[in-house]
């Protein structure tokens, strides 16, 4: 067979031949959008190469972008990699003090941003010395950056394509750091295009030239679950919204774009869901929810079932495995069982995609019995899991035979489906028992005043820790630990693992890729 | 990334894992049926590897399958090559004359073979020195071959995984061999792992775990297009028809079993439509047609799509290609396009699958003109296309840069979608006109009395060539010439394409495969 390099050229080019007239729209701001073609997409990919080759950066130069998900961000997403840089795609909701460790930790020498970053740009270029370049999307506002429209006028397409071996570095992405200084992924082309085919799988979210995809998850954060690498490589019209999320013109973009899949954070369809039940919106011809980041609550994806007949397809991963792991595609045996089951399978992190391999260690390293009690540390292998750290940071989540040790605790069903328990530092560690404070947070999200929960362990000196609910209430709703308790007891939570303290809070704290913040919480409540 | 080769041992070890309850469906007869589930299936194949480990092959022995579509045959699809052997499929619609070539050539050192075909193994072992052991499905039923059944029961299931390369040799088929002898094609780990994901993917069959799939294509046909590959790496449920079709057997395992995706040659839904016109019968939760091997007629299309709500996927490619390099997903532009509009998308033959690059040259091996008019020789490439045929055979097909020269030619409009014109040897040259045989044809079997149409080229001593159409009336209709003309004539075509001659028969005359064979009817009325 021919020995053809799995690389970015590979998902960008049929974009050109075969889907010139699909739309990528990008909603700029309540009221305004940018609209173009695959055809114009692509041309301006071929020009911004021909401006990247000009820029006199070194041959395989990082090349950063700090930008909300859009047109142009789309087209640094393949004229970087394409042109054999590496892109890195830096958060722009990290801290300064983050934001200069993980540039000089990569050592950019170009950052693209868009007019509202261009600030903070400017503050880094004095704190990070490798940077040359800053590039400003739109026509420059100021003189000391260049202009992403002047330099892509001025630039012929480059034609041909590229030789790229599928192992060269394809894109950097930095964990989110919660615990100590953010870490380095590098992504090369062959781990990215087979992600980006799991994107494209009926066990993933499935994209094809039917679909219309709104990518809510920020691009900054591990590409946009690889949306975009799926959606230009199969045709999949394109929709971003605005760079603040805004359940309303989510609702509207999903009606008038026909959008029909759509990926974002729980909280993100938590506020949506929401904002359906206040307004008497529909979804149009939404099929499916695509949802990761954290565990979905029960009773949300029922109600976005039975009540828009809208599906929800759970994935697990995070960056280190690029980031999609295992889903939720429901098998079909399940088809014509009641909804509670489906759902039941659904809320769970269901089972590992075509290409990626689970295993669930305890602390000896021996597997856990697939009982769905059993607890185990998570480990994962696969052609898109990381094998190290830039600079071989975090060398011990790499100890087992070369597995990556992802930090989330879950068990197995005999079925095989994975259920997540809890991040390893998340769970809470009472009186030599675990409690999950991920199976709390999705109870409590069910109850009919409760809109969101964030559950963390307090120092206990009897028990050692215990859970404490924090609890946002719906408009106009209180709470009392009580009725929380009867609840709980009512779902058959036993009697130890009930939260001895609920706090109402006004919202709950989030990190920068929009999780829920309980190192925040933590320092609030735990006295 | 980790350094994790694609083989068959990554399509098959989520089998066991993940899909243990999902059931494999093999209709052995009109009336008996065999049923297992993907554990007992993924224990089989652990045990068949065992067995293949005993049989004192070579370390990557070729072992050849000469069988129907069954669970034994599934089994072997995946124990062979996980065991490092080859697989080589051979077609057990050859004729005696071409198995003895095609054994001979591959070297074979077993075969694998059902009950109804032990007598031809065993004529084949007296011409096939290399032929070491004959194995027949089911428990044996003669002395001097092995049992399936017997060696399978005997054999403790191989533990663990066997470390294969990627590009390692995975399978062979040969091509049909329609001019000179059949050719090998040579296909590896990587190229058969690249397929499959291709048969998971949106833009292709789309198979997950959701889906049932009934592959009608036989598994000694290019491996059945890779649907058994692709549906066992995602989990889908499997239904394997009778050997010999019956289109009413085909409806009721639809309706009994939940099938969502059935794959077969254009004639087996002719075949089908017509059973369900007389029956009255209806296709269940039936979603897709997977439909390849020629282009399917546009009239037939339309009758799934208005009176039974199914759709059709038209995929293009060849042996040479694994074999799906284009597909026909509708364009999310033209779902809300009147059904005329996405039916005549869907009877072409679509774009280029991800992974996969077409060019259209002239003879002069420069690019035609993508005006939807000019006519070129499609050129393919892609990480599963082939680069020479075993033993260097057809070099011809491979000058071009490197490209495969497929030897069908097509038009190319400008949004990217490609028409196949036809096979350049089928192809009619009328006073120095190209006249294509498979228009003519589609049309025809659009036409209310028409069961099924053939066209093909005549010598003419004023025109060169002239096309002769035969034709399959509907039970108890008959057609004559004028009817033809006018019909062909309210469509479009123009007065010197139309056909100079009809002739009535009974039923095309078919290749192995299921095509029309042109050459029989060539013989039969080129006088």
């Amino acid at each position: 067979m021919m020995d053809v390099d799995l690389n970015s050229w590979m998902l960008f080019r049929n974009a050109e031949q075969s889907y010139g007239d699909t739309p990528i729209v990008t909603q700029t701001s309540a009221d305004s959008q940018h609209r173009y073609t695959y055809a114009e997409f692509a041309n301006r990919v071929r020009r911004l190469i021909t401006v990247l080759d000009g820029l006199d950066l070194s041959e395989h130069a990082r090349v950063a972008t700090m930008a909300w998900n859009s047109f142009e961000h789309l087209e640094c997403y393949f004229a970087i990699p394409c042109s054999g840089r590496v892109l890195h795609t830096v958060n722009a909701r990290l801290s300064f003090d983050d934001l200069v460790f993980i540039i000089n930790d990569a050592q950019d020498e170009a950052l693209f941003v868009p007019a509202d970053l261009a600030e903070t740009a400017e503050r880094l270029r004095a704190k990070c010395p490798s940077l040359r370049h800053l590039v400003v999307f739109g026509k420059s506002p100021r003189d000391d950056m260049l202009s992403y429209e002047s330099l892509i006028n001025d630039a012929e397409p480059f034609l041909g394509e590229r030789a790229i071996p599928e192992r060269a570095p394809f894109g950097i992405c930095y964990t989110s750091g919660t615990t100590g200084r953010p870490k380095g992924v590098l992504a090369t082309h062959r781990s990215t295009y087979l992600h980006a085919l799991t994107v494209c799988a009926g066990n993933g979210p499935a994209l094809s030239a039917s679909e219309c995809v709104l990518p809510i998850v920020p691009m900054f954060h591990v590409y946009a679950w690889g949306l975009p690498f799926g959606a230009i490589a199969s045709g999949s019209k394109i929709v971003f919204p605005t760079p603040s999320f805004d359940p309303k013109v989510v609702i509207e973009l999903i009606n008038q774009e026909g959008v029909t899949k759509a990926a974002g954070v729980p909280t993100i369809w938590i506020a949506v869901l929401d904002e359906l039940h206040r307004s008497g919106a529909r979804l149009g011809g939404l099929k499916e929810l695509l949802c990761g980041g954290s565990q979905p609550p029960y009773a949300m994806i029922k109600s976005y079932r039975e009540e828009y007949g809208v599906g929800l397809l759970q994935a697990w991963g995070m960056t280190e495995t690029s980031p999609i792991a295992t889903t939720t595609r429901l098998p079909n045996a399940l088809l014509d069982k009641p909804i509670d089951v489906q759902v039941d399978y659904i809320a769970k992190a269901g089972v590992p995609v075509t290409g990626v391999f689970t295993s669930l260690l305890g602390d000896d390293h021996q597997p856990v019995p697939n009982d769905g009690k059993s607890m185990g540390n998570i480990y994962v292998r696969g052609p898109w899991v990381l094998d190290s750290y830039m600079g071989g940071h975090g060398a011990e989540s790499f100890e087992v035979d070369g597995w990556f040790r992802t930090g989330d605790v879950g068990v197995m069903y005999p079925s095989g489906v994975i259920e997540l328990v809890d991040r390893t530092k998340d769970l809470i560690k009472s009186g030599g028992e675990w409690i999950s404070s991920v199976a709390l947070e999705g109870a409590l999200m069910g109850h009919p005043k409760v809109l969101e929960a964030a559950v963390i362990a307090v120092p206990d000196p009897k028990w050692q820790e215990r859970p404490l609910a924090t609890v946002v209430p719906k408009p106009g709703e209180t709470i009392e630990l009580e009725e929380i308790h009867d609840y709980l007891l009512g779902l058959g939570f036993p009697k130890w693992q009930l939260p001895d303290r609920v706090e109402v809070i006004d919202e709950v704290p989030r990190t920068s890729v929009g999780k829920f913040d309980k190192k925040v919480l933590r320092a609030r409540f735990s006295e």
